[in-house]
């Protein structure tokens, strides 16, 4: 039996080990997506308790502590943080084979030192343990602490960027941390707040948005605004991937409707996002810049909860009509206008894996290496078996060798395990191919195809010139 | 190489045989949804010879023995029992890697204490040695030496629970065995018979059946009359999981159509299914019952086999349109008219597992442990892959240690086999966890997760008060 | 560690190995559907280099060169053939998982006695030594050294089959060489160029086509006319299966609009094409045939390229409207018409697999083994784990011992080492399930299973008797 989460967790053969040793554990990150606040990082925040950090605004855990009934108030509510932290600590035993069980000791372990299982039973103990550890760090510490590089953060066009501004200014802060340009808000026109946005926006742009022309407009010069400051790349998030005849007069009556508050036809709805979304792309690959599509999230999905909490508080599912079907249109529309950017494509449904990856094997070319990819598996398939599934398909029907690797999607800086975690899945599938006889037991081959996608590839495709 | 089918059978490290042994092999049985027909237990039946149980109306069986070439005459005609006995076991070999091989062997096993694989070479000898045994079992017996506990049976609003009655009447049966309130032909509006079916309904409530609010009347009458005779839990099957908002004038229009005989327009009838369904969901949730919808079903194929035979004779298969979009609204409707009761979702559509528990995480909460679960692997997923993927799903966005585990589905008194089949399936499955370092080897806490998991969390979910 | 692709390639059980080498191996191969063009045969084709065999039309390969990042150039342009060779050896090693890498090197070991894995650092010395080799090869050489009976090719119905004719009149050509009836473009009324088509169909058969049943009539007479030649089996080609009812109004609807060069509506389209099918279907029930319905195909994505490149250029994907739903409605089409053939199923979608299993399982009887089939794993699911998934849910819901195997869906004289790939993953599934006690060890029951479902089956079903 092995022993539990030690060096060699979930490296069952001698190639893996080698590999993950050798060649991933070293290298470093570059977390081209997540959601950290920069304010943070140019402030280089501290933390107060574990609690805080694990607890504060990780929805996933919520789900689970609801999950396992505990109760609202020590979930979310005003409940002491020991307390809370008791309360999560009671039900992670019963979350066996969840990849939070991984992630919680991972962070325990790489964070704090800690290798005993957390349960009800050494909560207090561990507790206190985290907490004396935790005053020692900031958020910059624990960055360096996993070997951190580059990051892209998630951001609004109308954000100004000012903290971006004061940790590029920093001499001290040696970590790229990049903007990520994120029009969801000008692009999700049937959502609510549309309006109220695009007055916004005008206000940001310095000119007063009239029609879908000037929407596109003031896209455009908040990316060459987010360029100037550092960013290489942009991401879409959308429910379902859309696909519509980029009309333009279609695109006006939504814009007009969405405008006045109503909720405008889904058709012309599309229209507007499609056109919209051509045109960003048109630009994006102008700037040799990335772009990232996330799609296939069904939100909010419990209103009565969604009435009290708000967004993003763990209520959230896959979208079964994800709308991959519309991938293919959206794409050629991009490339019968000149303007295909590099591409990261990720869907929440699982079943889109195989459509998704031979999809893009349709728009490689121009010499560009992947130059459209599937990205690693997301959210609800942020696993061991949902990446293992997505490492297969991209293997099969794409080319693993020119994979972009991991990213964390995440809020909090000790979640740069997810990368180790992704890092020792590949090595135990590639030893598997090797010590099975599928690849030539070729080491250096093998070192380069790990390094490679753990890190020569992203910073390659993306352009981070990390050294 | 392992021996066929002996007592570690699907048991591959010593984690997953010491659970099984000592933990989930003891476990009584509480089977919370199966098709036995109370009279059966009410008057103890005997059975005359293993092919009556065996494919007297397993229509599993009857596709299988199409599948190999069998005339129907051999499969539901008149054939001598003998004769139909020794078709089945000549078409047994071709099924590898099917779990009716599995099912079949763990029956002559238990049942009969034979070890050897059936084929045409001995099923004359083992058609003999069955029938002796067979000769000193009845019904009762056969559950008592598979350690049930308790079992819900499948029953229309319309029955009298005569059957159950005589069974809670009978001092020497202790063994519990309830109803579940099954009320698909009040919903399905669509089906052939809805009309006959609600005029059937009246004459059972004692009124007459004149709108939509008096189905939901009729229907809240017979849950009372269902609950005063111990049911504990119901079952909606759907062919697709409908969402239409429940509009009372549409869900009229689709009833006056049904009850002359039309088929109602599909987005009507959907409007009636929903407001019909929220109204049960309402009154489950005020009697604390569980709520299961089983959807995904294409039923009845093959129209000129359906003339012939009829439904549930081997022409169904899994609906690629299974409505699983609407699980989440519908569920929201339940909940924003404050009765959502305890659940279970079952979808015949393996596409589905991900969605279903990402949706089944989004309405947790008000403190009860797993309050919609993700069913266990049904019908044509009901084998070790489907259940494979079922738990890996569960675990990965749900939370395992919370699972009321397996059912049959059956209507048949060997079935209890397939329990067997689930806890040897979950505990090897916990056993690679833990041997592969990704779960401590705590026995104590392991032994917990598996009894809950076979038994406990079962007991208290329902409410069986099974000591 | 195993050796790379030794002669125990993918056997990691003594079953799995004896099974291969002592049932699987020896079995000669019918590759019943494949495209490979007869006059090859006929002229016993001679090849100048491996380039021409490899990257001449195989765009499966020209899609892994472009992921790879190589210009457009040195992939379908005039480069020298021996820098194209260099450029693919140049991808090939980041193609670890890929099947093609598998396949590349199984038919350098078979076909060419190479042993080493091919990188770009030997790809000259691999080159030389190849074409060397080559120079000693014929068409039909190659087919006799993968020990080839039967093959069936594809076929248009306005195909003479005069290559055919040529081949079955040749004395010396033991292979049996069947053409296979492929009525896409008389089908798919919504393609360019039907009007066309439609012209050159009567052409052929000597009369004008007017209306929609004399399209029907000509495909008839086309069908007798393949019938005389030795053709055993049709194949539809559909890019999502359809299915409406098979109106002749709305039929001729399509076909007046669609003559008239104009792409008639869906609806009226499907009606059309469902009604020619449905004919088609009773033909080749009564002729005994096999009919195939290969769907679920993407074509033709990227239109910039489309435009460049034509079809078949390696820009289609998995359509993920595949059109499964249709199946059951079509198939009892063809049972309420008299006129179910005997039939093979292929979805390009894996989501598909168990809803086509179980529908294939409503479609058995007449006493006919096996009657309606599920496909095995079709291109982009033609890979280890597609194959395992395709058998493993024809193992669940069918009955994998019927099964009639694989084929290789290919234009090159070289591909035959797909069925030993196959083979190999047959056998270690069966091996699993032997050495884990899941199968009995039955060695006279496993090799007879093995050999049915790679040669007995097919040779059967298909009724070519090959001896």
């Amino acid at each position: 039996m092995k022993k539990f989460m030690d060096e060699d967790f979930l490296l069952s053969t001698e190639t893996a080990r080698w590999l993950y040793h050798e060649a991933a554990e070293g290298m470093p990150i570059i977390d081209y997506h997540c959601h950290i606040n920069p304010q943070e990082i140019a402030e280089d925040r501290k933390f107060e308790n574990i609690t805080q950090v694990w607890l504060g605004g990780d929805h996933y855990k919520w789900r689970q502590m609801r999950f396992g009934g505990k109760p609202e108030e020590v979930i979310t509510g005003d409940t002491d943080p020991r307390e809370k932290f008791r309360a999560f600590a009671s039900v992670l035993p019963k979350l066996i084979g969840n990849p939070m069980y991984h992630w919680s000791h991972l962070e325990l372990q790489r964070g704090f030192g800690i290798t005993e299982p957390l349960s009800e039973k050494n909560a207090d103990e561990i507790y206190d343990k985290c907490n004396e550890i935790l005053a020692q760090y900031s958020a910059r510490e624990l960055m360096r602490k996993f070997h951190v590089k580059a990051i892209c953060t998630t951001d609004d066009p109308c954000d100004d960027l000012h903290w971006h501004e004061v940790i590029r200014e920093d001499e001290t802060m040696e970590i790229q941390v990049r903007p990520a340009f994120r029009p969801d808000k000008a692009v999700n026109i049937e959502k609510a707040g549309y309006a109220e946005y695009i007055r916004k926006l005008s206000g940001v742009c310095g000119f007063e948005i009239k029609n879908v022309e000037d929407v596109v407009k003031a896209l455009l010069v908040r990316i060459d605004y987010f360029a100037e400051r550092g960013c290489l790349c942009a991401d879409h998030g959308l429910d379902y991937c859309m696909y519509a005849v980029p009309d333009m007069e279609e695109a006006e009556e939504a814009f007009a409707a969405a405008m006045k508050g109503e909720r405008p036809e889904k058709a012309q709805a599309d229209a507007y996002k499609t056109l919209v979304t051509i045109a960003c792309a048109k630009k994006y690959a102008d700037l040799n810049w990335v772009m990232q599509i996330h799609f296939g999230c069904l939100r909010d999905n419990n209103k009565p909860q969604f009435a009290k909490m708000g967004p993003d508080t763990g209520y959230d599912a896959v979208n079964s009509q994800s709308g991959v079907e519309n991938v293919a249109p959206l794409l050629n529309a991009f490339a019968e206008n000149e303007g295909l950017p590099k591409m990261i494509l990720y869907s929440l449904n699982p079943n889109d894996n195989t459509a998704l990856v031979t999809i893009a094997a349709c728009f490689q070319g121009d010499g560009i290496v992947g130059r459209v990819q599937h990205g690693s598996a997301w959210w609800f398939n942020d696993n061991r078996s949902g990446m293992r599934s997505q490492l297969t398909e991209l293997a099969n029907n794409g080319m693993l060798g020119c994979f972009v690797g991991m990213l964390t999607d995440s809020r909090s800086f000790l979640s740069y395990t997810r990368h180790e975690y992704f890092r020792r899945i590949l090595c135990e599938m590639i030893g598997e191919w090797v010590e099975s006889g599928q690849y030539p037991d070729d080491k250096e081959q093998l070192k380069k195809l790990v390094e490679d996608i753990c890190f020569h590839n992203t910073n390659t495709f993306f352009g981070f010139e990390v050294l």
